[in-house]
């Protein structure tokens, strides 16, 4: 459980500071994007605890995950003046974000006893709806359905955590290769363009 | 129950089916025409079983109405090259899943002893807000606020509910008929562009 | 307790009309500015309790809340001819819900015993999220998101209701403080365009 922990954490602090640098594009107020931190880093396992019924959602009653929100956001808004290019720096931290949170959420399902298929769509919300509000909030269109690989990696990378949980591997380095997976997965994904089959023709689009 | 779980299942694929077509009509990738299809087929009733408590939700105890979604999703992609107005085919299965989750949502508020207004609330909130996620995550504007009637039909639909009810109509009757005349009213609405009265004068728009 | 129910019937209906106001400017027909003006006064505190798990949401088990909007919104539409300038008249009733609304929200977090800053976190979602439904519901973004200090007012509010409920003032006048100062400091934020600092240089805009 030691190792989920510091997971969560990892996770909460990256989403932060991808929606920290996801707000200061768009120029908000140092609110507005202490806000969008929070809500891209804290989005996904709400709707999640919400879904399953872990009410009061878990920073009601435990303020470090707002405080990791906001040590991130800080570290954001410092490090911005030396930062050349939001868009990687966003697309790094997202990407290690989706890997980690991906990871909780399974374990979530798993806690409940739920299906491989509900644990694997519960790791994909706790991943991907905190970037989802994020760009609507920001008037974005959602990353999740642009051209580039995004839910898909967290669905690849919870089939991954069930084969090798079934193969009877330990915990943590199930944990370990799966989020491995994921951020490597979707850096690459977005280098080489990688897409998953359309049914158009290509002259057609 | 038995003819309401029949209900339920039909308007799981009706829904699908829409959301894969809208989804098809914005050239989304595989993937994203599934997710389209499950948010449009099972957002209804994820918020409203999420309002009145019911949590964990179904479908995550229950992995039929996933498999409908799929199912549904894959027929809808077999049958693309053959269809040429997708618009159309939107419109009837639409309306469909509009009828049939209506009466759904109803009986979850009567299961529930919620007065009879509610009850119509819920029906509506099951019918109309799939379709509301899945128009706001393409970027559309939601159906529900353009000028054909939409949350009004299902509105309509849950008065005659109650009224057949009140008169004693056995439910398998009220349910029939109150889902019929949801999908009616919202074809015809469309066909013959009703409106409800607005406020403003012709010559001010 | 008594001072509670009159602030949340106050704020409902403030909220109520604004959104009316909102879905007017937009020339929604009656049952679309019906629709709205619900989502706005009652969405706040849907997600509040959704997220606080007290399910099923008020506004089904007690139909006073809904018979309030209604009664507001028709009060809106007879006024409509009268009222020249709507953007004025919205963000009037708009301050005013936010005010009542985040001493509202306030109260439901101290009854559950949560953290002051989680309290005003609940305040802060109870106050704003009606109105940002409503402003994506209507395409319009957020208003939360804008330049004007709007989520920061009821923030600052929640801090001045924990000072003086600190000092030992009796319940009803830290609410009432509270929200006059929420109210005032929001019309006075609008007026003189008041701006929370930015970290952008003004040249760079």
């Amino acid at each position: 459980m030691e190792s989920l922990r510091i997971i969560d954490i990892v996770g909460t602090a990256a989403f932060s500071i991808a929606g920290a640098f996801a707000a200061m594009e768009k120029k908000l107020d140092v609110f507005g994007i202490f806000i969008i931190a929070f809500v891209t880093a804290l989005g996904g396992g709400t709707l999640r605890d919400t879904l399953i019924g872990e009410v009061p959602v878990k920073w009601m009653l435990d303020l470090s995950s707002g405080m990791i929100v906001l040590l991130s956001t800080i570290a954001a808004l410092l490090f911005t003046r030396v930062i050349k290019n939001y868009h990687n720096v966003l697309l790094l931290f997202d990407s290690i974000g989706l890997g980690f949170f991906t990871v909780v959420g399974i374990q979530a399902g798993i806690a409940l006893g739920l299906h491989p298929i509900v644990c694997i769509t519960l790791g994909t919300i706790t991943a991907c709806f905190g970037g989802v509000i994020r760009d609507i909030s920001l008037n974005n269109i959602p990353l999740i359905f642009e051209k580039d690989i995004y839910a898909t990696t967290c669905i690849f990378g919870g089939v991954i955590f069930f084969i090798l949980k079934k193969i009877g591997l330990p915990i943590m380095p199930v944990e370990v290769i799966c989020l491995v997976t994921i951020v490597l997965f979707r850096l690459l994904a977005v280098r080489y363009h990688w897409q998953l089959p359309t049914i158009w023709k290509p002259d057609n689009q």
